[in-house]
This record gives C-alpha cells, structure tokens and sequence, in this order.
C-alpha cells in the first residue's frame, strides 16, 4: 500500500489549482498594531503593515485586555487545567457566560475554544435534540456551520444567498409538524453583505421555526453596545440563538452561543465538542471579559472602524480597482484568479512591505477569488494612500481588470 | 411546535439518571496549586484542595511558563487575529510546531485549538484522504476521535480495549489492497492502562497499515524528554502519527498532531477544523512552547508525580478503599453509581474543602462512574492522608463497598 503516493497526490492537487497555501510568518507588534515583522520569505524579516487581521478594533492590543490578561496569568496561572465539568470551570467563565448573555438579552450563554466549534457543537446538538428537524441553511454559511449541521444527522435544505423567497418557499413545503431551524449569519465576512435578519424572523414566526444566527463578524462592531446586527436592528430578542466569537473584534480567542436557559443547559449537557475538552484558558476568559465590557461601554473603536472602511473603499474606487460592494467594515478586490490573487498579494509583501492574503477557494467560490482587507482605526490615512499606490502599480504591471 | 417541551425533557433525562452536571465555581491561586477557591455552592466561597486536575505537574504555575506569557502578551497582544492563513500565523507557532516535532521525533507538527480538534480534525482529513480507508479503533478512544473517525465517512471497526488478537482477527479480515488506519491512546485517562504500541505496530507492519496514537494523558508525562509512552518504549519512529496536547501536563491549552511533512501539509490543507479557526493566542503558544522545552530538559516534575501517585494508590489500598489497578499517574476509586459518585464528590467538597469531581456515563461506562484523582508534585504526604481519613469516614457513613 504506497500511501505516501496518496498524501502527495494530494498536496499536488493544489499546486496545479494553484491554490497551496503559504503561511506567512509574522510576529504583530503590540502598541504599534497594524505594523508587524514578517519572519521568512519575500525577502523578510522585515517591518510590515498587516492589512488582513480579523483583530478588526484592535483590541488584542488595548491595554484594558493585556491588563486583565496579565492579571489573571499572575492569579491563577497559565491554563484552565480541565474540561469545564472537571476542574476547569473557573469563575472567570461564569462571568463571561453572564456578560455575553446580557449583551445579547439572552438568558444564558456558553464558552466555547473557538467560534468553529461553538458552532459546530451548538448546532449538531440542536439537530439531534429536535426529532425529525430539518435545517434550512443559507449557501454562504460558514465552513463551521456546515459541519454541524452534517453532524446534526439532519436533513439539509439549502436557500440562496439572502434570498426570502427561497426560503419561505422551502419553509412552506415542509409539514407543520416538522422541526424546523434557519441558520444564518449576520454579516457575510467575506463579502461584507448583511442578512436580513427580522424578515427572516418573520418567516421562523410564520412557519414556526428556530433561528440560529452567528454573528461572528459583527460581534463588538455593530450596536450600541456591541451586541452585533440583531442588536443594531433591535431584533436580538427574536432569535432563538446568537453565535458569537471572542477572537475577532474581541481580540482574544474563544467562542460562544446565548439563548434560553434551557437551550443552553441542552448543548453543555450533551455536545461533545463542548463536554470532553479542556476549558478555554483564564487568562484568554479575562481579556476577553475586559474586552467585552469595553466595547459595551465605548463605541469610539467601532465609529473609527467604520470611517476607516469607508474611507479606503472611497479610495479604491477613486483609483478605479474594483471594489466589491460591501455595506459592511470589509472591503473586498474582486481578483477572480487563484494564481492573480496570489501573485498581487506576493508582490505587496516582497515590495511594498503590505500584507493582505489572497482569498481563494474553499473560502469563497471559484472565479471570485480576492484580496479582502479590514482597516480599522489605527489604518491612518497615510498608510491608506500608500496601498492604493501600491495596488495601482501592481493592477498597472500585470495588466488587470479594472472597475467598470 | 413546542421546542421549549423538547428541550426541557432532554434536561430531565440526565436529571432522572443522576448524571446532571454541576459545574464547580473555581479559581486556582498561582504559586499555591493544588490550593483553590471555590466560589459557589456547596458553602462557599471558601478554600479548597483540587485532586482532579489534568495540570498533572503543575506546569500552569510554572514561572518560566508563566514569565513566557506575560512576555509574548506584552510583545505581540492578546489574540492572533486570524485564521493561520489569514494573518494568524505568529512566529510562536512556527516555532512550537518544530519543537512538537523534534520531540516526537516527526517531520511536522501542526497546531490546533485543542486537542479534541486535532483529533477530529487530524483523523477526518486523513480518512477522507485514502479512498476506501477502514479505520481499526479501539473501544475505549475518546469522543474526539470517535467523532473524527464518524466524520471522516470511513467504515469503522471496533476492537476490544488493547486486545491484540481481536485487532488482528478484524485486520486479517480485511483484503490487502484496502487503506488501513489503526487509532488508538497510549494512556487510557479514566483507567490509567496503556496500550501495548509495539505490537500494534507490528501487526501496523503485518497488514500494511498506518497508526494513530493519540498520547495527550503521556506527553510531558512519560519518557527521557517527554515525549509520551512512544518515547518511553522507544517506538515513536513506527507510529505514522503522534497526537498530543498542550492542556494537560504542559498546563496551558491546545492541541498538535506529528507526522511526515506530506501527512501533516495535507491536513494542514484539508482539515476544515485547522483551516477555518483563528489560530491559538500567541500568548498560549509562547507559554506551550516555554513548558515543552522545561519537560525536556527536567525530569524532576515527572519523577515528583510519577512518586505522588505511587503513594496515594498505596494510602488508598491500605485503607481498604477500592483504588482501581492502573499501571500509570491516574488513580481511580470506583463507586459504580453515578448518584454514589456524586454524593462522595458533593461531601468532600462541603464538609472538607476538598475537590474531586465524580466521573459518570458518558465519561465512562454505565456502572462503572468512579472518582479519579490526580495527585501531582504539589500534593504533599499530609494532604493526601487528610484526602484518606475524608473518604474513609464518608465511606463508612454511606455504607459503601470496601476493596474486596
């Protein structure tokens, strides 16, 4: 048996798609966020400006999180030492849980390691739980969403993208008697569009369904006190669960899902990916909980982040590169060549010291390969102006498209 | 549609079976593990001992771990802001991963959020990867490798725990030209028995298969540098992968796989669990990477608790209290039901401020829940018989079953 045949075919699968991917080694530099070092290849080490962080406010670097941080690395040591029902509940979990909850006007909440496995454990238990459910699913949803969804055991019925009219059209055709639940996400992170979340709600209403949103991308970002989409649009308290995580606009790392009491005690009680792994550490469960909090009470980050976002599609489309319509905090190049994608954001890096990483399929569909960049409030102008320099240089030498 | 009944019936189920979980409010104090807080329930807050932690030598509070994290915090920031591919890819982790790697004595490591994910993410990939693959487990592997094997869509055997004839009988079943893959743990948590790794491997060697071994209860734990019972019987270089994690015996959090540098590009490429997740905060990866390299160099950690669980497996015995055999550093008493597990756990705790949680289905089988402890450097003689006197009054008084 040549299995080394096998693992090499593989890997030579995604060299001739041209979508093999090299980690670019970087070490961000705290106080100086978006300026980093990058470690190897083109032409490193060397000062770099990092253009593709999720770290979308920059907290990771906001000294209330390094504080808590840095206090609960010296209280209570490096790691939870257990599962949360062994050992490792520790009493920062209990506070994150209740401060979630209440950011989302749930009743309760849950820690997960990541937002990937709070949703795939959230939603694979939910689908085990109801008998029969059927799980009506946008076709943008999230690799993590898939997953569990495909571990719900659940049939699957698939909506366009957005689309009201499909999905009421597969609601409708399917018995009253089913269980039903609509998974979704708020904001679409990869083309920065935004779901429309009561006329969904109306649906679940209508046809008695369950509503499951992940708001990942718009945790911290949106609303007056960070509580996502829903929040901004006052329709938290019509979905049956929030998603959200604390590795994004949070800073940290970890995920989370909030809803009823009951719902929440039927996913600690029975998923696996929650029960039989070791607890998020406490010094992550402290900044996070400081993270939460300061975007609660301040909205200078999120109003900052918004005009940098602005600001810069306003600059790409003065320059004429194609900006992908996006009414969110994520601007998008539409490229539409794996090997393009790659080469621009190579290009950027070796010569320009600018890193943004190409977006090429599985993460987005075939053709609409991208560059997708997240400015935040500490992207000046300055470094902006530089960027669109730098792109039109590099759209001028290898010939490509311009906007429309 | 009355979701809200469904779900509640669910919670009543555990309740009906004695197996609810309540989730122990701690906080551990640095520098004095196993010495805790207890904040709710059960009469707190107040101090207690913890004897269930899988900090197993007490790494959580070492100062270099310690002294790592708060470096690497205050260079690069909480979190890493993105997905490895996508701006997460910190110098940290390409550092921890060749250190994984060179323990285990592979070509490539590749790092995860946890263990759990490894598994799952690390045994789906590989079994999506060889078509036709049938996955040999043996009976007792943890939920995330039984997930992992579900998700990888492979036909599944099962073999009776470490029985060698039975995995042969089922692989001699089997016809040559088939993938195979035999998964399976060096040490077994809830038992603390160890699987006999070279004559897996060569009946790995008799019928062409590949091996997984997931050793997260022995790294740091077993042999000269720490590399699991593989290294401790000197038979790492034959198992095709090595699993670990950096929560138990490191005492900080996430997990990793070893392997050849195809193997490990390949889920590194595949794995929708690795590629979708923000990757681990440096902060933990800097404080993983200081532990690693401390446990390879001292033995000193290893020998104190490999000592601390020879005395309290003694002091247990002498007391008549119905210890379980286990060759290794877990030290279980049985109990048998999961109400009895409870009972003993919520007295220790109540009346004498010591923590010990009670393990039940799905843990470990029906019948079979137990309280396991998991006495390390830190746990002095004086505590252990303060631990014994506990548990021989609370037994006299439930009237429970004595060793035979």
């Amino acid at each position: 048996m040549d299995y080394d045949r096998i693992f090499k075919a593989a890997i030579d699968r995604l060299h001739s798609e041209g979508r093999y991917r090299v980690f670019i080694d970087i070490l961000r530099t705290k106080g100086q966020y978006p300026n980093a070092q990058c470690f190897a290849g083109h032409n490193g080490p060397k000062p770099i400006t990092v253009w593709c962080s999720n770290d979308y406010l920059g907290m990771g670097q906001h000294p209330a999180v390094v504080a808590a941080m840095e206090e609960a690395l010296h209280s209570v040591g490096a790691g939870s030492g257990g599962t949360r029902n062994i050992g490792g509940n520790t009493h920062y979990h209990v506070e994150l849980e209740r401060e979630l909850a209440s950011l989302h006007g749930k009743q309760g909440a849950l820690l997960f390691t990541s937002g990937y496995v709070s949703n795939e454990a959230a939603l694979s238990t939910l689908g085990k739980l109801l008998p029969g459910c059927i799980i009506f699913s946008d076709e943008l949803n999230h690799a993590s969403m898939i997953a569990g969804i495909r571990n719900s055991g659940c049939e699957k019925k698939v909506f366009r993208h957005n689309d009201l009219e499909h999905l009421e059209e597969l609601l409708a055709a399917t018995p009253a008697e089913t269980p039903k639940l609509i998974a979704f996400e708020s904001v679409y992170s990869m083309d920065g569009d935004i779901a429309p979340i009561a006329e969904i709600c109306d649906l679940a209403d209508k046809y008695e369904a369950l509503t499951y949103l992940d708001e990942v991308h718009a945790v911290g970002m949106y609303g007056a006190s960070g509580g996502g989409i829903s929040e901004r649009d006052g329709v938290a308290h019509r979905v049956t669960l929030i998603e959200g995580t604390l590795g994004k606009a949070y800073g940290v790392m970890g995920g989370y899902v909030t809803a009823s009491t009951d719902i929440i005690d039927c996913i600690r009680s029975y998923a696996p990916g929650f029960i039989f792994t070791t607890s998020l550490s406490p010094v992550l469960v402290a900044g996070a909980l400081a993270s939460v909090k300061h975007l609660k009470a301040s909205a200078d980050e999120r109003t900052a982040q918004q005009s940098a976002a602005a600001l810069l599609k306003a600059k790409f489309a003065d320059a004429g590169l194609p900006v992908m319509p996006s009414v969110t905090h994520i601007v998008p190049l539409l490229v539409g060549c794996p090997v393009k994608a790659k080469g621009i954001s190579d290009i950027l890096l070796a010569e320009y010291g600018l890193y943004v990483q190409p977006i090429n399929y599985p993460t987005v569909p075939r053709g609409t390969e991208r560059l997708r960049f997240t400015p935040g409030p500490h992207h000046s102008a300055e470094m902006m102006d530089e960027l669109v320099g730098a792109l039109v240089e590099i759209w001028d030498r290898l010939e490509l498209r311009l906007a429309a």
